[in-house]
């Protein structure tokens, strides 16, 4: 059975997450019902990373397997699923491709706006108190590298292990917004919007940076930060080992 | 009465324009409300641009005339606002400031996608065919000057005139989207998305961009091209003639 190469761009603020859920509206679900009702036979449908309820994609990537010609029906797929969730592209993949266990990597970002925003409201958190992000980045560096980021995690499934290599872990400032971005093999439960509330603790001077390293060191999710809201966090892109046009 | 100066951001979709209507949810109407809930006096607001139902603005100005301190009650203002509206600053201005009258040159911009999209929906025209950003420019050339806009406007009051001098009139490409920037003394009813609609002619190939000329030149609504949605265009900022701190 031919198997698809898809990459998506959601608005998670009406979704129920990623995932497919009874009586819940996800993503996942959305995309499987515009398939088969295109395509009128059934699919399977693999999402790269399972995002939360409210977390954003501009580049989260699902494998699709079925008969029919995926990038074919692109437009027709594109007109039933619901304004808020898009497929930006199509195409072959080897019977091998799975969206998750292929990908080498994954790259997320965390969004703050200084201040109130209207336009932005769904896509950042709004911050009264900006914090520093030279303190925020002396901190974040502490995340880089194979380490055990357990404190970081929440509703960790049993075996299923929680070391990751972090590649990138960077604040970078760009008018009033502050974008957290960071990249790792894998990403845990709630892991970027835990990093994102323990280095907001940092940034806002109430902790040195290097208690970043303590947090991690002490493998206790009790020792971090909260967990942020899910507005500001998107899957921006999924890494595989060959990307090209035929996806092998 | 001192008069305040408010810059203003809001995200037009579910507002029916700027200016207040009887039993309409606007801009105007959500702001006079605020400011008195907050003051507890009757407040006057004036706007610099009337925009309509669906246009968005990032620096929309508006003269606010009331004896309390505005400045001093801005973050209260913001937290009775509707989170689609919010006032970016505010200052003390001159007894003469009147953010319609005193306005030298608005900013709007109108924000064109290639292909759909699920995050940027509400702030942009996405297109299928998407049109030649060399052939607009050309043809944006045409609408720089001190002319009759008379083609680009509906609904012209009786003695309202419909000469503009536009100082800058460009197309711009943003990765996928393209910008059309456009600046002028003043700007006639729908003339924005009326300039938009008939470049996107041009750069579709279907007329000449020597045609924009014609079009002015005629000064008769139907040689323009049709008017394209709100969801795209965005009121950007607004100059005055000496916009210090204390607005004088």
């Amino acid at each position: 059975m031919p198997v698809w190469k898809l990459v998506l761009e959601y608005d998670g603020t009406d979704f129920a997450g990623w995932q497919v859920q009874p009586r819940e509206r996800t993503v996942q679900g959305e995309l499987k019902r515009a398939l088969e009702v295109v395509l009128r036979e059934e699919v399977r449908v693999t999402g790269a990373g399972r995002t939360d309820a409210g977390v954003h994609a501009l580049g989260q990537v699902a494998s699709v397997t079925c008969a029919g010609d995926v990038p074919a029906a692109l437009r027709s797929v594109n007109a039933v699923l619901p304004d808020d969730v898009v497929v930006r592209e199509a195409s072959a993949a080897a019977e091998s491709f799975d969206a998750r266990r292929s990908a080498l990597r994954r790259h997320y970002r965390y969004v703050l706006h200084r201040g109130p925003t209207a336009l932005e409201r769904r896509f950042c958190l709004a911050l009264d108190r900006f914090p520093d992000p030279a303190r925020m980045n002396e901190g974040a560096a502490w995340l880089v590298g194979r380490r055990d980021f357990g404190s970081f995690a929440s509703g960790v499934e049993p075996g299923e292990g929680t070391e990751c290599v972090v590649e990138r872990a960077a604040v970078r400032k760009r008018g009033d917004f502050l974008d957290f971005e960071v990249t790792a093999n894998r990403f845990l439960r709630k892991m970027v919007r835990t990093m994102m509330g323990t280095l907001l603790e940092v940034g806002w001077g109430q902790r040195p940076p290097a208690w970043i390293d303590d947090v991690v060191a002490s493998r206790d999710r009790r020792a971090a930060g909260p967990v942020v809201p899910p507005t500001g966090l998107f899957l921006v892109a999924v890494d595989y080992p060959d990307s090209g046009p035929e996806g092998r």
